[in-house]
Formats: C-alpha cells, sequence, structure tokens
C-alpha cells in the first residue's frame, strides 16, 4: 500500500497568519498523499466573546448549544476551513476543504447527555472514505474541519482529534496512515519543564506506566488513548509533534 | 450528452428555515445530475451588524473590505453552504459543498479599483471543472459558496449569479446544462404589479425591447446578461422562476 500522513494541527498554530504560513509552507514540502485536519477553538471563542455568546468549556470540551454550532459552523467550516484552502492552493496544494457533512463524510450521533450536556457535539460512528480515498490518488488534499453530521440535517461540533483519527482509521483500508499530532510541545515530554525531554517511542506498557506516574497526564492520555485505538484499527504509527518539525520525522512515535 | 440542471437561489430562500426545508425538498425532487449555488447576502448583514460592521452596498454589490471578507466566508462558505449540505445529505442527496478556492474550481481576480472601489471581490477568470463534472458523474451533487479565490492565498466575495454562470458555462462541456435563476417572482414580469404576467419566453430581440421600455430593469438585466453570455458559450437554456416551481419546468425561458 502506499503511505499517506494525516496531520492534525490545533487551533493556535492555524489562527495566526505568522505559524500558519509556516505550517502551509511545511505541509506543501511533504511529499506523497496527505490530510490535513484543524482545529480552531480560539477563533471560535474570540467571535463567540464578541457576539456576547460565553464560551463554557468542560474538560476541555466545548458546550455547544445552538448559537454555538453556529458560530464553529463559520469559524471551522468557513474561516479557518477556507483560508487554510485557498493558503494551500496559493502553495500548488490541490486542497479541498470539508466537513464530515460533504460526501457524508462522516455521521455521528448526538452525545448523550450524562452528568454533561454538551449540547450539539457528535461521536462519530461512521465513516465513508472510498470517495475521499479515490480523491487522494487524484491529486486531492482533504482539509478536514473539525464537524460532522448526524445524517437528520444537524451538523454536530466534534473534536479535531477525534475527526483525526477516525479519518486516519477509515483511510488505513486504502494507505499505509501515519496519524501525526501536532501540539505544543516537540513531543510528550519526560520532564514537563523540560522542552528538550522528549521520549522518542512510546509502546503500550510504557504508556501505562507513564500515566501511573504522572508523567503523562491532563489532555495527553484521551490524545494518546486516541492514538491506540487508531493503532488497534490498522493505523501504521502514530507521532506526536510540534507543528514546525511536521517534515523532519521528530517527535514521539507511539506504536 | 446527459442533462444537468443547475440551480442559484438567492439568500432569503435559504436563510428562513421554512423556505429552505421546502427548496431543500424540491431540490431532493429533481431526477438526474444537478448542482446548488446559494447566496447568503442577508445572514452576512445580520452577521456584520451584530458585530458593529457596517454593510456597503453599490449597485447591489457589497463592498467587501478585509473584514467583511471574513464575515462572507464564515456566512457563505460555514454556515450556509453546510447548513443546506447537511440538509440534502439527511434526503439522501450526497451534497459536496465547495467555495471557488476548494479543488481550484474557480480562480478570479480581485476586481480593479475604478469609480468604486469593490475591494475583496473577485471577476472569475478560471473555472477548473474536470474533476467537478467526474464527482458528479459518481453522484455527488456540489453545493456551491459565492467565494472565489487568486490562487495567492487570497478568498475573494464574488456574485452567486456569476458563479452560476461561470460553472453552467464550464458544465456544458460534459453535460447539457440547464441553468436555472431563482428569485422572489415566478419569472420576469411583463407587468411588476402583476405577479401572473410571466413572460413564458425572452430571445435576444424580445430583451432588447423589453429593456428599451423599461420592462426589463434594475437587477434583472445584468441576470439577463448572465444568462445570454452562458448560452453563447454552450449553456442548454436559462429558467428564470421562482424557489417553489424549480420542479416544475415554470417561470421565463430565455434563449
Amino acid at each position: 500500500m502506499e503511505k499517506l500522513i494525516l496531520i492534525k494541527v490545533g487551533g493556535r498554530i492555524v489562527e495566526e497568519e505568522e505559524t500558519l504560513r509556516q505550517l502551509l509552507n511545511d505541509f506543501a514540502a511533504i511529499e506523497g498523499y496527505k490530510v490535513l485536519v484543524h482545529g480552531g477553538g480560539r477563533s471560535a471563542t474570540k467571535l463567540a466573546a464578541r457576539l456576547g455568546i460565553e464560551s463554557k468549556m468542560v474538560n476541555g470540551r466545548r458546550i455547544t448549544d445552538a448559537e454555538t454550532l453556529k458560530i464553529v459552523t463559520m469559524v471551522y467550516g468557513g474561516l479557518v476551513n477556507k483560508h487554510i484552502v485557498a493558503g494551500l492552493q496559493a502553495l500548488g496544494v490541490n486542497a479541498l476543504g470539508l466537513t464530515g457533512a460533504d460526501m457524508n463524510l462522516m455521521r455521528s450521533d448526538k452525545r448523550p447527555v450524562k452528568e454533561v450536556d454538551y449540547g450539539f457535539v457528535g461521536d462519530v460512528r461512521e465513516v465513508n472514505a472510498d470517495l475521499l480515498a479515490a480523491l487522494i490518488h487524484q491529486g486531492i488534499v482533504p482539509v478536514l474541519a473539525p464537524l460532522t453530521h448526524d445524517k437528520q440535517g444537524n451538523l454536530l461540533n466534534t473534536n479535531a482529534d477525534t475527526i483525526a483519527g477516525e479519518a486516519a482509521k477509515a483511510l488505513a483500508r486504502y494507505f499505509e496512515v501515519t496519524l501525526m499530532f501536532c501540539f505544543e510541545k516537540k513531543g510528550v515530554l519526560l520532564d514537563a519543564n523540560d522542552d528538550e525531554s522528549v521520549i522518542p517511542e512510546i509502546d503500550r506498557e510504557a504508556f501505562d506506566k507513564y500515566v501511573e506516574q504522572g508523567v503523562i497526564q491532563g489532555g495527553m492520555i484521551p490524545k494518546l488513548e486516541n492514538a491506540y485505538q487508531a493503532i488497534d484499527a490498522g493505523v501504521k504509527q502514530v507521532v506526536i509533534t510540534q507543528a514546525s518539525e511536521i517534515h523532519q520525522g521528530k517527535g514521539t512515535i507511539v506504536f
């Protein structure tokens, strides 16, 4: 199978001109098949504030009421996604911006209300990657926004890491997929205060140990659980790194 | 060649739940290959107002400064486009929302400053419909937002009628295209005060005569000029009608 790299970048990178420009240049320089998945939370929070809407977060997840859904649809599906697409086109990358509603790429269920009512937030149930894979083979570079739909007419706000993981798993049927998560640090750190203490490789046993020891904590735990789920489903490897290093092969390799 | 119908609907239709639902039902009921092009000006104006940004129009065209470009990118490319896509998916139509930046579908030049500086407004220069036509043949129903790009990283606000005309012309190489413009009336009216006075057919000679007589005036003139340009470029016919009549074959046929 041919290789494909699927890169997920968070909001901070894509929402500032300077870091975005660098990211797009680095991404454009990657050879072969590729997919970009982006966030956009900071822009959503900013727009919400300007509209007098309070952004409520629980466990790092946005509570998405009807008004907030409109905001994330505008920001993720429109502003951020199309800005990236236009930027990549300028670099000769034939980008195509997509949400999970487009081509019925990702269908999700509205998250059931338990202790927390997350509102219009989706848990992915079904990924239809046939057409996506065919487009990639034709030279298209998909740019995925963190939105899905329920196939009943509703868009649903969906975590960008989840989108990346689900897309990677579905594309693993067609490609040898490397899933790369970019965040602020150069990788998973052994010492949170030492940016150079990147753990080069983490297997499952090491992961359990690091969690037990408190070395890996907070938002990094679901990120790695997500990674192992992807590997179980056929993804070749997961790399956790910094956006500025995406074409250098550095970071933490999770396997 | 196989038939394709390309329908352009204005903002009013797609921005209110009731009329949108009706439109999507009617559109879903149309058999064969189809494309939807939408506006969204009212939502853009509304969002701009909430953000304290004044909407300036000249000759019915929006003056698009940097802030306004962000607003139309959010509203056209995100809010309206993805809402339509999700709505069509619920009806079993495999919709794909696109701007001109996606797959480099439409490249435009920023309109030169003459008497008016329209700002980030695009005049379409190049349409790449190969992939679009292939997708349509695979059952995809494109939903086009009125945005293009300049292939230098900038999105440009572009009149939805123009998008429809340019897409229709480019698709005329692959399909026998009917281009349908929907607006508030049942067609081009002989008497503006009589909604039933629809002119069933207008050829070029009649058009010139009606303009001279003042029967056809205002925004209808560029709409019809647009129509004749499309016909000159290979579009089979242009129909001007009301959104509620799109699958009835009524309205004014321009040829």
